[in-house]
This record gives C-alpha cells, structure tokens and sequence, in this order.
C-alpha cells in the first residue's frame, strides 16, 4: 500500500556504513538465503567454540572472520570480558567493526514472507528504522508517525514532534517465537504467525526484553552500551546477554534521550533450542531477573555522565553496590563492563590516531 | 488465524453488563450497519444541540435517550459541567448508566473489515480487551501476552506475567485518521489504511492521546475519571474533550495500578471532518498542550489517595494550582471537575440506597 504512494523517499543500502556481525559455530549456508540482501555489505563472523574448527562461508560474501585465538590476540587480557560458548561473543564484532551501523543475526534466521508473500528485506527496514527519529515522550496511537501513510494524531504536542534519534532497532520473529526455557516446555508447539504491521517507539522510562537474534543499532550512538554480558562457558548463566545489554542499552539512551524501536523487520526463526539446555542456563536468570529489572527500573545516572562511556562505568559501579549482593557473579560482571568499555576505547581510539 | 485454534474461549457478550454510549445531533441510521453487533445491548444516547429536535432510532434497539432538557432536569445545576455543542456530552452518558462496562462510538463510525474481509466485530474485541488483564510495568515485544498464540517472551519477569486489571479499551480507525486541524489541511488526502493486528498495553507514566471515537472501559474501575471536560458552547475550546480525559485517566490508572490497552479493534471512520472548523475549535488547545502535557506527567497523586473520586479531587486542585495561571478557563475547569464527581456520586450513590 505505501509502496503505491508518489514520492516515498527510498531506503539508502549504507553499504559503507553498516558491518553485519554474525556469531556462530556452524558453516554459513544460511547467508544463501539472504544473499540478495547481504551481498553489498562487509561481515564480521565472530566464530564461537572450538577454534581450530573451520567455517566455511558462501562464496561472494566479503568478510573477516574472528575465532577465540583471534580475541584473545587482539584483546589481550581485555579478551577475558568476551564470553565463550554463548552467542553473547558476537559483541566482540561491534567492538571490532569501523562502521556507523551494525545488524546482527542468528544463524539459524532466515527471510521472512509479508503477508501479501513478498521475501521481507529486514536490513532495509532497520536502516529505515534507523535513519528515521524515534518518539520515546508520548506515545502516538498510530504507531511510527514517520512512516508512509501514518503521521502524528490529534492531541500529540507539536513540540515533540521532530522527535529524538534512534539509537536501537529491535526486529522481531515469525515461525518460533523468542520464548523461555518454561515457556517452551509449557508450549512445544507455539509458533508465531501473526504479522503486525507495526514499528513502534518503546517509551521513555520503560523496559523491554531485547532479543540478538534480530537487530541493528547505531554504533556511533550507543556501540558502548552494546556489551552482551558474561555468558556461556566458566558463567553461572546464559541466554541472558541480549536481555542485560537491552535494560543496560534502554536506561542509558533514556537518559542520553535517543530512541529505541521494535516491531518491524519479521525475520523467519527456523529452529527452537532446546528447552531442557536452555532452562539449565537460563535457571539462574530467572531468579535474578526479578531483582534486576526493579534495579534497571530504579537505575538514575547523573548528569555528569554525558558520554554512553561514562553512562555505562556509572552503570558498572550501580551493578557493584547493589547487585553484587545477589551473587557474586554480577562482582565479576561489574568488572567485565568496565573491561568491555577500555577495551572500545583501546580499539576505536587507537583508530582514531591512525586515520589522523 | 488465532480463530483455528483449538479450545480458545469464547469472548461473553456482557449484553447485562454493557451500556453503548452515543453523543448524536441527527438520526441514527449508522446503527443499521451495526445491527447484528449492537442489537443485544441497551443504548444510551445523548442528544447535542437544539432538544426540540426528533433525533430517530432504527426500529429494534433498546435504548434511552437524553436530550439537554433531560441533562437539566436530572443535574439541576450540576448540569454545568456537562458539555453542550461538543461530543464532550457523552460523559454524561457514563453518569447515568448503571452498567460495568461502558463502549462509546461516534454516530461516523461504521463496521470495519479486516484484511481477510470479515466485518470486525469490534465491540467483541473491546470486550476481549477490557476481560484480559494489562502489562503496564515491563513491555513485552510480541504484543498482548494474552492472545490467542502469544505470550511473555523470555526475560519478561515472572512475577509480573499476572498482569493487571485492564480499565481503558481505545480502538484505532481505519480510513480517516484522527488528525488535528494543521495536520488535516497539510494532508487532506490521507488515508489509514494500515492494519496493525496488534493490542498492547500503553506503558505504566507514559501519556498517550486518547480518542473518544471508539473507546471502551470499565465504568466500575475508571469511571469517575471519565470526565470530558468543559468544551464547545461557551468554552474557549473544543475538541478536546477525550484528550482531556485521557490524560487525567492515565494519570489515575498509572496511580491505582489499573491498565490501559490501545490498538485493536478498527471501526471505519467515515468521513473528515471540517478542518477551518476544527482549527477553530482546537487553537487555543494546541498552544495549551505543550503545558498541559508536561503537567500530567509530573502529576503526583498522594497515597491518600485510594479511590478514583479521590485521585480526581487530588487531580482538580492540582489543575486549579498549577494550570490557572495559563488561562482562567482551567481556573472553571477545575472546578467543573469537582461538579462531575458530585454528580456521579449523586447519581450513583443514590442506586445503591435505591437497590438496598
């Protein structure tokens, strides 16, 4: 429908602006199917597990590829912040990228059909959501007052109508739906069919549950705060790095004022995990998340941290005091965000003196 | 989709618990397109303008109907807070319904199809709405948890899956969208044509703007919030009359805990209607809104306050302090606030000595 209106501006492809960043443990041959899409951009494979093992990527695709020994060489002892057997390593990717932009994807993700069958170009509709402001400080009933055929509704103050930027793009999932390990054994076989033709702002003050499997964000504006956590191998919990870097990610741009989206892109998720694994890692999280969104909920940064670098070690030093508690896992997790953010400030630094 | 689903319950029609409210100046011939929907249900009509005139109602309905001669006798002079020459009249609808549930619909508002081309049963959907529970304190990312086919997505807190009561249903309009003034002559053209399938629950301190259109509540939870206002004849606005009550409803819902959904259901909004009118109406409020907003969000209601007729004193006093220096008009508005809660009680009040 807004396909048919007369003067819609196209969707720049930011080619040499946006790296795809990938963490897997398998060959690549689901990059096929997204060929048509993925083939213009630069793709940093961060290959998990067993690092003598050889990936194979599709011919055509232009990429590097980092395994373990790769982080460990260019981190140093900085590589200890970077989890190990858990898809949280694919933010080594984000640190390692030079770009604006960045969309990661699971590898078991693939092209998603609208409605009407037309194969959804999901990177075209995150740089759309990216490129577009967001409206984090009222809520439109219309839902994206920026898009095509949609706008601001009576009674939206006209003074927040240019909106604030975008920082995040949140896509979501068609065919398995992003459950928990007891949601999963409760629902074998749920699967998602309901497309909802909507982008919308997540509003200020509020927190949501990221999921990696789908999403893009501007790495300019808030590529420090993209820190997946410790997760995996050695950690007391897994499948929780998307979730603490979205309410780490949400309380900073609500206090930077950048907006975060969800909704549109659709990808197509293949293939449930499995629930018995997945409830082993995710055990811990359960318990913890209930003190863990009261603490993101509550979480005030001051106005001294002006940069998302001071935000985040502001952060590390609130999950210190009053999540250390819980467990000493987060003692060590507090550590690691320190770690992640000298780590950004080492490789984007250092790049910054080359290119001068 | 959801419909081919095995044991999914049934939506109760609630055709003894739910008033249909109508704000009218001419006959009721858009009930004939509703006839298979409405037929069951008790209407209470509220004639605006001239009460000498004959509104007609297509033979079949159950109905009242009250004109201004009816408002005057029934209030005495409370009859001055309610609205005259402005749909904000309907409220008083709200105050002599004896019902839990109240669904309030424009006389321009027709059945909706949705994308399959099935007429949209809309008041169902209201219903379905107002029966399940909201998530107003974390945003899940798959919509309303409690459809057919969704759920909590994993890192929703556990102890929040419970939800809490849903007192505010706002439908969305498809065909005409529910502009202001600027925005209707910017885009004469525009059509909403998108059809979101999606109900979510508008998050816990975020203000949205309410549309009185196709609005459906729990009178039993909200409705002394209910209050459209001072508007039209005499007033120096208009067209915001359900602006006015959404903002102090949500204020009231985020403080008692209640929740509001908006989204589905669609009604087919007919026609425009006249943008010089309607800027007429609004000026005064576009300049307002960008005070009245930052208000209501840092509107604070004490603990004392524990029934909606006490947030609402709470509210007016705060209206009175705070907003009357903008223009005298809050100065009476406030007071009318005062008016209405006396009339509800009143009228109320009074049916409860009657029952015993």
């Amino acid at each position: 429908m807004a396909g048919a209106l007369v003067g819609v501006k196209p969707t720049p492809i930011l080619e040499e602006e946006l790296d795809i960043v990938i963490p897997t443990i398998r060959n690549l041959d689901f990059l096929e199917m997204w060929r048509p899409f993925f083939e213009p951009y630069h793709l940093i494979i961060v290959q998990d597990g067993d690092p003598s093992r050889t990936i194979k990527v599709p011919d055509g695709f232009d990429y590097e590829l980092y395994n373990r020994n790769d982080i460990n060489r260019i981190l140093g002892p900085k590589a200890s912040c970077i989890s190990f057997k858990d898809s949280a390593c694919r933010c080594f990717g984000y640190l390692v990228s030079k770009k604006k932009y960045i969309f990661t994807i699971d590898d078991d993700c693939f092209v998603a059909k609208d409605p009407s069958g037309k194969e959804i170009n999901a990177l075209e509709q995150h740089i759309k959501n990216l490129l577009n402001p967001s409206t984090p400080l009222f809520f439109n009933t219309l839902y994206d007052p920026y898009r095509e055929g949609a706008d601001f509704v009576r009674g939206y103050p006209f003074s927040l109508r240019e909106g604030v930027p975008t920082a995040v793009s949140h896509g979501l999932w068609l065919n398995i739906p992003d459950y928990d390990a007891p949601t999963q054994l409760a629902k074998p076989l749920e699967r998602n069919t309901r497309f909802v033709d909507a982008v919308l702002t997540i509003p200020k003050g509020t927190l949501f549950p990221m999921c990696g499997m789908n999403l893009a964000f501007n790495r300019e504006l808030i590529g420090p705060a993209m820190y997946f956590g410790l997760m995996g191998d050695g950690q007391p919990i897994g499948r929780y790095d998307d979730m603490w870097a979205g309410w780490c990610m949400k309380v900073i741009c609500d206090h930077l004022g950048y907006g975060v989206k969800t909704g549109l892109p659709y990808i197509w998720h293949s293939k449930a995990s499995n629930p018995f694994v997945n409830l082993k890692k995710e055990y811990n999280g359960i318990f913890w998340q209930e003190e863990l969104i009261p603490f993101f909920q509550s979480a005030v940064l001051t106005k001294e941290c002006t940069t998302v670098q001071q935000c985040y070690i502001e952060l590390s030093k609130q999950v210190k005091a009053k999540l250390g508690k819980i467990d000493p896992y987060f003692l060590k997790l507090a550590d690691a965000m320190v770690t992640w953010v000298e780590a950004w400030d080492e490789l984007n630094g250092k790049v910054d003196v080359d290119q001068q």
